[in-house]
């Protein structure tokens, strides 16, 4: 039985550094109303959705950056985004900055700053919060490097693991949601946490420099777009889920983010990809149906997995030099 | 500085269950001679590379199938591959059924079989083994099935865990070596077990049917290839390793494997692909310090694995459903 439903992935061009959120969530509006036209079910939207992606920026005192993030959801400049969910029905994936006065891991009421996604219902309610776990690039300002990457900095580790959740979407009943945010794509534990609770659909937004500055004459700049694509078709084939990979993208300030947004099937395959540096929304017509066959021949996980084999994954966190061997040793 | 080595994927054609070892062991000479010529300094053979791939005949007595492994390596019959080895000063990994007497979980002397793979030193001494631990197929005859898929009854989950060792290869002191066997290259907690020992060179062979008998109209027959290169490529590239798969190819008895052997870089990229379904041999240089670039920055696992959100990977086998939401239920 098919269970079909329409994603759309909303890449969004640059974003400014002096640009408001009025801006933005105008133009997010627009690609909410082409999503409507296009006949999507659930729109998913970049990582930090709402501003220019402000890590490359470099302050000393976090209080001063505060401006970057959001400390309601919707709040009133936001408020239009969530209107035009409610308008056309839609299930919507979004990434922003979180400012959340919350107990720290000792219990203390502070100030916390993560790097966040949410799902919105097509009522604006929220179903699902998602805070990044793999935070790439640094803490303190580098004077190695020509532009910053201060993840590190402003934002704490997230703390809600990778949550699931099954939801209505358009005409299906119950679909499996996960997220994940930008650098977690790389990494295929997040992928694994996400399959080992039947995620069908895992929407992931991302602002990635389209140059790899460390690159060391190893790697080819063509790569870095190769390098996302594979790990989300990767990922997407390995725990037999549909995944919406999708870009800030563009020139901002002078530098530059990859687009190539992408939506995947449970096979791998790409199945639409946006093709410019700018707003842009492409959609697929993706049935669920299709999650059923990894997860019960290749990747039944009950039947194929072996933990006893898997033990480093969860208890040693860097990696260790192997054992040496020396000719006339015999076998190790 | 440079670590070059240059590493040849041996890919065999097809071999007839009638066909005694003696036929392929000179066919596999052959290829060592050819790695020779080639200046290669490590040679890949693929999975069970002495007989058919016999997984696919069903036998209701296990004993009956002795012929198919391995008593003892070298045995009068592979001695030649010992000693061209020898000849050349090559290193080899080697796939191979193996039969051992040994002591079972219950520590009773059992006559255990596994399929397994080995690194053999220029000097043929054994340096490592590795017993296959993601067995693909099922345990019993399948009526459902035009053509069987035997590995669970031919072999027990292998129990040496995901060994790395570091010996020398050609001009080079110490390369970290690895190996994986065939379906073990679609599971990414296997590739993790390796990088997290900094493998540098991870060695697989393979036996692979080139249609998916269970696909259920989800499945494109060209996907069988981009499968296996995905899964091949995303593990080198997220584990900063080298990486070579290597087919046994071909029309075995009229059963189809796919060919298409890699030689693949810590960036993801082919750097070399066998084109034939026949005895190939194709190399590349490997320069091992590119190794370094993803084990020191974007995959730095010490600075960016977050072990606490990983808790599923190591204590839940198979997947389990997510909680389901309902319009009206607020945030999960």
């Amino acid at each position: 039985m098919k269970r079909l439903i329409t994603v759309a992935a909303a890449q969004l061009g640059p974003i400014q550094k002096a640009e408001g959120r009025d801006v933005v969530v105008a133009r997010m509006v627009r690609l909410l109303e082409q999503a409507h036209r296009k006949g999507a079910h659930v729109v998913v939207f970049p990582e930090l959705a709402f501003t220019t992606f402000f890590p490359r920026w470099y302050v000393e005192d976090l209080d001063e950056a505060d401006g970057w993030y959001e400390q309601t959801l919707p709040s009133p400049a936001t408020q239009p985004l969530f209107d035009a969910i409610r308008r056309y029905g839609l299930t919507c994936y979004l990434g922003y900055a979180e400012i959340a006065h919350e107990p720290d891991e000792n219990g203390v009421l502070r100030k916390r700053r993560f790097n966040t996604s949410v799902v919105i219902a097509p009522s604006g309610e929220i179903v699902l919060k998602y805070r990044k776990i793999h935070l790439p690039g640094h803490k303190e300002f580098s004077t190695l490097r020509k532009v910053q990457h201060l993840e590190k900095r402003y934002f704490e580790v997230g703390n809600l693991g990778f949550p699931v959740v099954r939801a209505p979407v358009g005409p299906v009943d119950g679909v499996n949601l996960g997220m994940l945010i930008c650098n977690d794509r790389r990494w295929p534990e997040a992928w694994r946490e996400l399959g080992l609770q039947q995620v069908e659909l895992t929407m992931l937004g991302y602002n990635t420099p389209a140059v790899n500055q460390e690159n060391r004459g190893f790697e080819a700049h063509h790569l870095r777009n190769f390098h996302s694509q594979l790990s989300i078709q990767a990922g997407c084939y390995q725990n037999a889920t549909f995944g919406v990979g999708v870009a800030k993208a563009g020139n901002e300030d002078g530098f530059e983010l990859m687009g190539h947004s992408i939506i995947v099937n449970p096979q791998g395959e790409i199945m639409a990809m946006a093709t410019s540096w700018d707003d842009e929304l492409v959609v697929a017509d993706c049935n669920l149906a299709m999650c059923e066959l990894g997860r019960t021949t290749i990747f039944n996980f009950a039947q194929h997995r072996r933990l006893e084999a898997y033990q480093r994954l969860a208890s040693q966190t860097g990696s260790s030099a192997p054992a040496v061997w020396q000719p006339g040793q015999g076998e190790v």
